[in-house]
C-alpha cells in the first residue's frame, strides 16, 4: 500500500514532513487499533494516546472546533471550557460511542481510585463517524473490551492507514477511506517542533473530491447525501495556549476544503487539537505555574501544517484503503485503483 | 412536602403560575423518574419528553446555553448546529450517561428501524450532575433498564421532586437537593403560552445561598469547593427560532445568580430549551417550510419567565428534599428545616 | 477586462450561472462604488445595499461568521445577536470605518427621524481590509461624504470589479486585487433562488494561490506575513434563519481555502450573509410572524453556492485588477497578465 | 455623596475591599472622564487606561462577553480573536462611537508612526450605552477633541461616580445612574491581587431592582421595554489567560442578575476584562514567551470577585447619581433619595 506522498498526490511545502509522516511524530504520541470483522460487522476503534503517563494526573492542553456540529461525539463541552483533556482520544462508529466511553471511565477509575470519590470525575473523550454504508451499526457491536484493546495496542512509530481500527467501515468523496495521518516539522527560533495529524475520514460527496493537481477522481457511485462525517486529531509539542490551538484547530477545515469538501450539512466535522508542551497538573504545585507560549507572529507556520497534515492525511487515507463492498450491495473503490488506471489508460 | 411558593419565599411576580407551576404546564410535556437505592447507591434517572409523539420524527425545535462547560453531557453539540433534539432527554449521574445513550439508541431505532440504515443516526440527548457526595458513583449503577424505566413512568401533570430520579443524590449550597420545577404563563396578543423549567440542582457552596428576602441560610457544612453542576430543562408553546431559544435558555443564568450562585469553576451549568411549536419534520413534506416566530420585541416576557421559573425551581427541588447522609458521614440538611428554625427560633 | 471565467479558470459545476454572475442578481440587492485617487491616496468605499427601501423599518435577517477576528469591522455583535442588519453595508479600508460609521448614522436619522429619540439607536455596519500597502492609510482619507456617495452610487445590474471603491487599494497572494463577485442559481422545488457573493479581497501570502487546475501562480514579490484580510457579503432570496445563515456564511471559509489560504493569522476574514426573504419589521404589525425557512435537508446546495461564489469572487477580483505599484516601491502585478504569460511564453 | 456601602446597601463578604474600593486600585490602572454640557447635551466620555505606557507595545491581556448583544461597541472582535487590548478602553454614548475610535486611531499613530505604514493597524476599543432617555443624541456631540479630553483627565486613585463622562446620561432600573466602580482584594498564596470593576450602567426596567437585603425600590416611572445597556470593564493582575479572562467575564453577568435583571432584549450587556500581567509585547523579543497562569482550581476566588465588584458597581453608580430631568419631561430619581424616604418615612 502506498501513501499520497509515494503516489505524487501531495505537492512541495515550504515545510518538511515528520520521520514517520504520522502523529507519532510527536514525541510521545501513541496510536492502537481494534479492528472487528465478522458477518455484517466492519467497524473498530482507534486510540490515540497524548503522551504515556497518567493523562488524568497530567492534562495535556487542547482546544475543540466543531467545523459542522451534526455529529455525536463526547467530552467536548469540557475541553472547551477548560483547555485540557484527562483521558485518550477514542475513535469509533456513531454508536460505538457509551461503550468506548465506559471504557475510558474504568480505566481511569482503575488508574486513579480517588476519581468521583476523593476528586472531581473524568471527561471520556470519544469521537465518531457512522460508518453505516459498510457496517451494521445497529448491532452495537463495538463493547468497552474492544476499546481497552486499541488502547493495549497504542505505540510510537508509524501508524497502520486505511480500514482499519475504527476507519474499518468508513467512506470519502465515494471512495473506500478510514484512517491517515501526516506531519510537518516547524522550524521556530532554531528549534525544531513537530504538528501531526490523524483523521477518521468518512465525508465527502462523490465527485467531489480535487487532488491538489486539480484532477476530480470519479467513483462512479451514486451521489448520496452526505451523512458522513470527519474527526481530525492534532497533536503538537508547540506550546500554545488553548485561544491559539483553537485556531490552529480551525485550520484543518481549510485542508479539508482543499479536497473539494464544503463541510457538508450532513457531515460531522470536528476537529481536536492538543499540545504535549506544558500540560496542567490535576494537583498542582503551586496556585500560579508558568507556562510558554508561542508569540502569535510565528503562529502561521502552525496553521500552515495544519491545513496541509489534515490535507495530506485524508489522502492517505483514501490511498491505503482497499475497495470493499457497502451493505447496500455497492462497491467503494479504492482511490489507488482510480489513479492506476488514470494515469495508465 | 411544601414548595418554596407555600413556604413564602417567592416574591410576587408580574407573571401568573401554571395550574401545576411544574414544566408539564406546557401541553405534551411528560417527566418520568426511576429511582435507585440499595447499598451505597442513592442515584436514579429522570426523563424528560417533549411530545408524545414520534420525537426522531417529529423533532422539537431547541438550543443549548452552556453557563460553565466542566460537564459531559451527551449531544449538545448537535443541538447547538441543529436546532433540534431527536430523542427524549435524560437526566442521571456523570457516569450513567453511557448507559442512557444506549438505551435512547435502542429505543430510537425500535421505534424508527431505518435508524442508521435507510436514514441518519440518532443524537442522544442527556444531561448529567455528580452525585458523588452520595451516591457511589464509581459503581456506574445505572442500567439501560433503569434509563428504560424512566421513560416508561413519563407522564403530565404533577411532577415529584426533590431526593427522586436523577435527583436522588443530589447536593445544593450545603444542603440536600434534587429535581425542582416552576411554571410561568406568558400572555402575549391575547393568547396564553407557557414557560416550564425543570432543574437537577446540585450546584452552589455552601453559604452562598441567598433567599429572595435576603437571607443566607447557612446549611452548617464546611464549604467545600463545588465539584457540583445544574442542569436546567427549559420547555415552552411559544413559537421561537434557534437564536431566540438560546437566548432565553442564557437566562438561565440569571436565575441560578439571583439565589447567590456565581457559576463556580467545578460547576458543569447546562441550560436546554425547546419549544413544541412548529416542530421539524424528520421527512419534510416540502423544501420550504412555514414557522411561526414571536418577534423579539415581546421576547422579555419569555427571558423574566426563564429566570424567575430556574429560580423557583431550584428553591423547589431545596425545599422538597429531606436531610441526608452522605458518603463521608456527613448530613446534609434539608432547607425546610432551616426555614423552620429560623421563623421559630 | 476579462473574468475568471472568461480566462478558464473556474471548472465546470453542478450549479449554474446568475445573470450578471454577481451579488446584484439577486433581486433587489444594489451595489455602489466610490473611489479615492490623489496624491498617495489610492482608497475609497463600496457599499452594498439589500433592498431599495427603509432597511431600518425593514430589516433584512443576516448572520456573520468571523472566520479569524483579526479586524476592525463594526457592527458584527448586533448581527450575531438579534440576527438582522438595518443598514447597507459599507467596506472601506481600516481607518475608514469610523467616517463611514458617522454617515450611515447620519442617512438612518435622516430616513427615520424617530432613532435615539422615539425609538432605538441603529447599528452601524461597516467592514474593512488594510490596504496601506499601496494607499496612505494615516491620511483617514475617506470622509462621510465619500461614504454618501458610494450610497448614492448604488445600483443593481453588473457591477465593477478589481481596483476600484473600497477594492482599491487592496491586494492578495502578492498580486493587485480588490472588488471581486459571482452567483449561483438554486433550484430547489421547480423555483429558482439566487445566492450572490461579494468580495474585498486583500489575503493570502505570496506563493500560495492554488488555481483551480492546481497551478500556483508566482507574483514574484517576498512572501510578507499577511496583513490582509478579507471580507465576504453574500446575499441570497432563500428563506433562511439566522442558524442557517450562518452555516451559509461559514461555508465562504471553504471558497477561500480553495485558493490556497487557510486564513492568515494577520488576516481579518469575515462572511456576512442576509436573505432578502421574510424580513423583519421595525415595528411589527403582529407579535407572531409566519416566516418561510427552507428544509435544512435541501441546505447543501446554498453550501455549495456559498463556496463557489467565494472562490470565483476572488479569482474575478484579481483577474480584473491591473498591476499596480504599492507604496514600498514595489509594482503588485495583475493575475492576468501571469495568466498571459502562462499559456503563451 | 454616599456610596452604597456608606448606606447599608452591600453585605458582608468573604473577600476584602480595595484602598478606593474602585477600578484603580489595580495597579497602572487609570481613569478619566470628559463631561459634556449645553442645551440639551447631557453626555460625555469615560476612559479607562489599563497601564501608563505605550498600550501599542505593550498589550494588556484581555477578553470579552457578550451578555447581550444588542450593542454598538468596536473593537471586540479582535480582542476575542487575539486575546489583547492594545488601545485605552472609551466608553461613550452609542452615536459617540466614530468620533473615540477616530480618537484612538490618531492618538496611537501618534505614538507609534509605524501604524498602518510599516506594521499592522490598531484596533480602537469603544464602549458604548444609548443615553438618549436624557441626552439629544441625535446631536452627535461628541468630538474625537472630548475622547482626547477624557484620555489626558485619566488618573489613578479615587474615581468620580454616577453622572460624570460617559454616565452623564444614563439610567437604570428607572432611577438616575451612570459611571460606579468597585474593588476586591484576592489573596492567593499569600500574595494579594486585586479585582477591579468599572460600570457604565444604563439597564434594568423600573421596578425590577433588588437590592441585597430584598427590598425593591420603586422609582414610579413607567415601565418602559430597556433600551438601555450595560458596559463593565475588569481589570485584575492575575495571572490569566484568555480562556480564563472570559471565564471571569462571564460572571459579570451574575453581578447583573443578583440585582434583578435578566438581561432584557434591548440591552447591549458586555464585559471586557483585562489582566495587567504578563501583557503581550507587539515586538517580542523571542518567538516563545514565558507566561503565569493562575490554576483553575484557585479561579472560583476571582469568579466571586467579578460577581459582587458589577453588582456593587452598579449600586454606586445609583447611589452617587441625583435625580436628573429626561428629555420626556420625567425626573429621573436618585435612589440615594428612595432609600432616605425609605428608612425616615
Amino acid at each position: 500500500m502506498k501513501t499520497a506522498r509515494e503516489l505524487g498526490l501531495m505537492p512541495e511545502s515550504r515545510l518538511s514532513v515528520g520521520p514517520d509522516n504520522a502523529i507519532t511524530d510527536v514525541p510521545g504520541v501513541a496510536v492502537g487499533h481494534r479492528s472487528l470483522r465478522s458477518e455484517g460487522i466492519f467497524t473498530g476503534v482507534t486510540a490515540v494516546v497524548p503522551h504515556p503517563g497518567d493523562l488524568f494526573g497530567v492534562k495535556p492542553r487542547a482546544a475543540v472546533e466543531v467545523i459542522n456540529g451534526f455529529g455525536k461525539s463526547a467530552g467536548l463541552m469540557q475541553v472547551a471550557e477548560l483547555g485540557t483533556i484527562e483521558t485518550p482520544i477514542l475513535l469509533t462508529n456513531t454508536f460505538g460511542v457509551a461503550a468506548c466511553t465506559e471504557a475510558l471511565i474504568r480505566r481511569a477509575i482503575a488508574e486513579n481510585p480517588a476519581i468521583g470519590r476523593k476528586t472531581s470525575t473524568v471527561n471520556p473523550l470519544v469521537c465518531e463517524c457512522n460508518d453505516g454504508s459498510i457496517n451494521d451499526i445497529q448491532a452495537l457491536a463495538v463493547t468497552p473490551d474492544d476499546a481497552m484493546a486499541a488502547l493495549d495496542a497504542a505505540r510510537p512509530g508509524p501508524v497502520e492507514q486505511g480500514a482499519v481500527g475504527a476507519g474499518s467501515g468508513m467512506t470519502a468523496f465515494g471512495f473506500k477511506a478510514g484512517i491517515g495521518t501526516a506531519s510537518r516539522i516547524l522550524r521556530i527560533a532554531e528549534r525544531d517542533f513537530t504538528l501531526g495529524t490523524l483523521v477518521l475520514a468518512n465525508f465527502g460527496a462523490a465527485g467531489d473530491l480535487v487532488l491538489p493537481d486539480g484532477r476530480r477522481p470519479d467513483p462512479r457511485v451514486p451521489a448520496d447525501p452526505e451523512h458522513g462525517s470527519i474527526i481530525v486529531i492534532m497533536a503538537t509539542d508547540l506550546p500554545l495556549d488553548s485561544r491559539q490551538l483553537q485556531r490552529v484547530a480551525r485550520r484543518g477545515g481549510a485542508g479539508l476544503a482543499r479536497l473539494g469538501a464544503f463541510w457538508g450539512h450532513g457531515s460531522g466535522d470536528v476537529v481536536l487539537c492538543f499540545t504535549t508542551a506544558d500540560p496542567v497538573a490535576h494537583e498542582p504545585k503551586s496556585p500560579i505555574v508558568t507556562q510558554g507560549r508561542l508569540s502569535d507572529d510565528f503562529i502561521d507556520i502552525a496553521f500552515r501544517a495544519a491545513a496541509e497534515t489534515t490535507q495530506e492525511a485524508v489522502l492517505n487515507a483514501l490511498c491505503a484503503a482497499s475497495a470493499t463492498p457497502g451493505r447496500n450491495g455497492r462497491i467503494y473503490p479504492a482511490l489507488a485503483d482510480w489513479l492506476k488506471e488514470s494515469t495508465n489508460p
